[in-house]
Parts: structure tokens; sequence; C-alpha cells
């Protein structure tokens, strides 16, 4: 029985890898995207997640558009000089056939995990806005999920959208918060394994060589977020973020992980958004009560990139 | 041409034996200690590092009394459960003979900076209130100092009074936060180098047997001290803090050091006193104009820790 998982997702160059990544493992079962801001708008993120969906071949798999703010502060906007005006590398594609369902992402995440009880593994890699409101609207789904695998925080590292916050915490930290105190496992695929994962030229030019749909839509997006890496970090190729958060679920072994509760900095101060393991031997009052959150400190990258490699080949 | 410290002190355990190896150090010429809130009040640090003079034979260097408050916040009070409440170890020492000047801390290091352009170098080691009182009474020491090498903070590796922030700079952040912003040479011996740094049972027994004055004092506060970090931390022996301070000072090449301008965490929040490096390819507003400051990352423990030795030993 393959697993059931659910992407929240803010296309994105590494949101459609990742998405591919999964489509393309026979193990798991994406039985819906749900799309948030943070690369792009939501409706971009909506409109880019069903495209992706049509260029997959998988028309049939649903679509639920989330929320356009973050629970608290506004969104600061889009990054195109990451994604690109339109998320995906500027290709500026015609629009979907399709059109997501009529319900909120909050809504369709609480509707499939309480059919399923036990079942079905949430892996956001964006802000976290979708999953702390499925949380409000209905907190059981806690105890429901089989647990949730989200790419974003910084535990023992510097951040990327700030020296302390990585961006996809940093866009909601406040559901983020909510996300790491709820009674459920969570597992942070962060910047302490993304940025010692890189999708090197080689491998890049071993996409390219593929003749599929999926590798050549890659292909094509890729350009302009790699020369967003090299412009701005001191590596050739790029960071292997969004399907990094694929690859826990498909193989945990490909990760070391250290157990801590974790707390967000919701503050407006330098700090905001940075993910805070509760280290030390005595827990302080802020981390006490809070479940263990595995945290990834170490990857085989060397594995992992070759094992996307083989399900987009495949 | 021995080189002129200010030493600003909490003592303190480790802070006793900082101030031996700088006063044990040919190199160096302590031209006075300036006192400090912070393992243990001010009025007590001030009675001992009266004693530790006298225990030295070095009764005519001066001691100021400084704070007895953060600039912002109220004081935490001290740690007996680390350093005794005597702060040496429960020894109950008896009154020391002299008295500190009729100065402020701050208005001793004005005035001993201002006496000396560009030879001073001021070394604390325990909360940066003075240091911070000091620029805002004459803004121009941060001209006229040689540098500030300061123990305290934790910028790549988790604090030990917070998961954020290391004792010394959460003791008050926005006199560590003046500090850092300073236009002058800051080097940061943090946590990031004295976790490394580790003073064994080996080193200890060693001390155990020399027979001088200073090294028998270490000997009879060591086993309070000792015992605090062997319950609190997976190591045998103690993080040698203080000292690694005196250590840069004498041998700058015992440290691998990156530059980064700090900012300190002020909130009221989860991250306060947590020192940010201003890290990424475009640094924040909130990082800008500011110095670089010295962070130590890397350390020769060994040599540290055999130096520390010989000079106790000579």
């Amino acid at each position: 029985m393959p697993r059931k998982i659910i992407i929240d997702t803010d296309p994105g160059v590494d949101d459609a890898m990742a998405i591919f990544f999964a489509l393309k493992s026979p193990e798991l079962d994406v039985i819906g995207l749900t799309t948030i801001f943070g690369n792009v708008h939501t409706d971009l993120a909506t409109v880019n997640a069903l495209r992706l969906l049509e260029i997959a071949g998988r028309p049939e798999i649903p679509v639920a558009k989330g929320a356009d703010d973050p629970m608290v502060r506004d969104y600061d906007g889009p990054v195109p000089y990451v994604h690109g005006d339109d998320g995906q590398g500027n290709l500026h594609l015609p629009p979907p056939a399709g059109r997501a369902v009529d319900q909120t992402a909050a809504e369709f995440i609480v509707e499939q995990v309480m059919a399923a009880p036990g079942e079905v593994t949430l892996v956001p890699v964006g802000p976290l806005t979708n999953i702390g409101l499925a949380l409000r609207l209905e907190p059981r789904i806690a105890q429901n999920v089989r647990e949730v695998v989200l790419m974003g925080g910084a535990a023992f590292c510097p951040g990327n959208a700030s020296p302390a916050a990585e961006a996809n915490i940093r866009n909601d930290p406040e559901a983020a918060d909510l996300v790491f105190g709820a009674p459920w496992q969570v597992t942070m695929v962060g910047l302490d394994v993304t940025h010692n994962t890189i999708l090197g030229p080689d491998h890049i030019d071993a996409y390219a060589a593929l003749d599929n749909p999926i590798a050549r839509h890659i292909t094509r997006i890729l350009p302009h977020y790699r020369k967003f890496f090299e412009d701005w970090y001191p590596i050739q190729g790029i960071y292997v973020h969004d399907s990094s958060a694929v690859a826990y679920v498909l193989d945990p072994a490909l990760f070391k992980v250290e157990r801590y509760p974790v707390r967000v900095d919701c503050t407006s101060g330098i700090s905001r958004g940075k993910t805070w393991p509760g280290t030390g031997r005595r827990l302080l009052p802020d981390w006490e009560g809070r479940p263990a959150a595995n945290i990834c400190v170490e990857v085989d990258a060397h594995r992992l990139v070759e094992l996307e490699l083989e399900r987009i080949r495949a």
C-alpha cells in the first residue's frame, strides 16, 4: 500500500522538483496538493500546482487553494529573483486546464486526515499557515495524521531569510510555533541538511539528458533558480530544499536526526522566525510540555541526490 | 613592554583562574580589575577581586567596583550552584585587607584608556554593563583602546543560559549590543570555543600537584565548580570559559576567527541575549554599518589548557 501524502506547497522551482519526486515514487500516493504563499502569491501557487500535475500527467490529483496571508502578519511578497516572476523560472506557461477544488487547503487537509486516521503524512514545503489553520479548524488532526515532515527551519546553522531564520518559517512564525507545539510527530528537514545537499552541474546535466516531460520541465526551470544560488552562495548548482523533505518520507535512513522540542521566535525582533531546539540539561519553561521534534542534522547528500535522479529517470 | 589590560570580572571560579593566568603572564600588565554582577552580586565580586589579588601577592593592583544592575532590566541574581555562595567554591575566606578605589568601574576604564591611548586592552569576562556605561560616559574610548577581547556569546552553537543565549550576554543584552556596535575591535571568545575547551581530570590533578598560593587556591575552588559541570554536562572536568579570553590576548594563533558584524537580541522573547553574526551575502539593515567582530570559531584546546597550566606552574 503506498503511503498517502499531502504536499503543501508554494511552487516554486524546488517545489516542482519535490512534487515530481513524490509523484514518481511508487511508495507514495500523493492524495492532494495544497497551496500557500511564499515563493509566489497563493493564486499563482495554485495555478502552478495545477500545471505541474498536468505536466506530470496526473490532473486527477486535487489541488486545494490555501491562505493568502500569514496568520498574524502581512506576507512579505514573492521572490522573483529566486523562482522567476511566474515561480517557474520565467517560462510563462499557458494556464492549466483544471481548477482547484471548492475547499480551502485547511478544510481539505482536515477532511483527508480525518477520513483516513493514521494514514496521511503532511509534507509542507512552504510557510506553515495552512497547517496551522487546519489545527485551529480541527485540533484532532494532530492525533490522526501519520506524521508531519516539513521543509523549513534552521536549528544549528544560520538562516537564509535572515541570519536567524529560514525563509518558510520566517514567512509565518506564529503558524510554525503552533505546528511544533501540536501533539504529533514533526520532522524538521531544514537548512542544517539542505545547505549540505547540493545538486551540482553533473546532476543537472544528467536531468537534461533525460527525455520525459517531467525531466524536460525541470531542465527548463532550473537555470533561473541555479543562477540565484550561484550569485548568492559559494556553490555550483543548487541547494536541495523541498525535495529533501520528500526524501525523508521515502528513506529516513538518509538522515541523522536529533530530538528536541522546538519553539519559534515570534517577536518582531532580529530573531523572528528562528527555530530554537530546546537544548540544555534542564528545559526552560518556554520549551516545557512540547513534543520532541525530529531535527535532521546530517544527511547522506550523495544518496539523496541520486535517489531523486533515479526516480525522475524512471 | 608588557601589554596593559583591564579585566572586567564577576569572580567566580573561572574568573579567578583567568585573573591568575593573566597575573602570571609576563606579556601582560594587569593595570586594574573592574567588577560586575553575574556569577555573584557586584559587592561580592569586588570583595573577591581584592582577595584574589592578595592571594596572588599583587594587592597594589586597583579594583574599581562596577554597576549593581544591567543597563535596562533587573539582574537575575547569582548562581551559587555554579560558583558557590561566596563565588569561590564555598571557601568562605576572611575579608580582604584592601578596598576598592573611589571610582566606578566605568570611570576607571575611561580614565585608564584615555591616559594611554592605543595601549589598553579591555578583557570583560562577565556581563558587559561596565563597558557599555564607559562607552556612554566617554564614547572616545572606542578610538583609544587597543582592543576588546570578551568572554561571552554563542554564535553558531546553543547557549548555556537558554537555548539561545550565553550567560554573560544574557545578563545584559542591551550593554552587549552597544559594545558590539561601537567602532573598536571586539573579539568574541564565546561558547563556540569554550564548550570545546575542557580542563579534564588529568590537568586538574596537575594543578593539585603544584605548590604555590595561586595553584592552591585554584585547587580549593575547583571541586564545587567541577561538580556543577559534571552534573549538567556530558564532560569530566570543566569548560574553560574566562581563561580563554586571556589566552586569546596572549596568543591569538590558538584560535580560528571569522569576521562578522554582530547584533544582540534585546527583545524579551525566547531569543533574548542571542549574539547573531550578520551572515548571508547581503547584510540586513539591522547589521549594516556595524564593525566586523572577530568571532572565535575554533580553538587549539590542548595548547590553550597547557599554556594556562605552564603559567600557573611558573
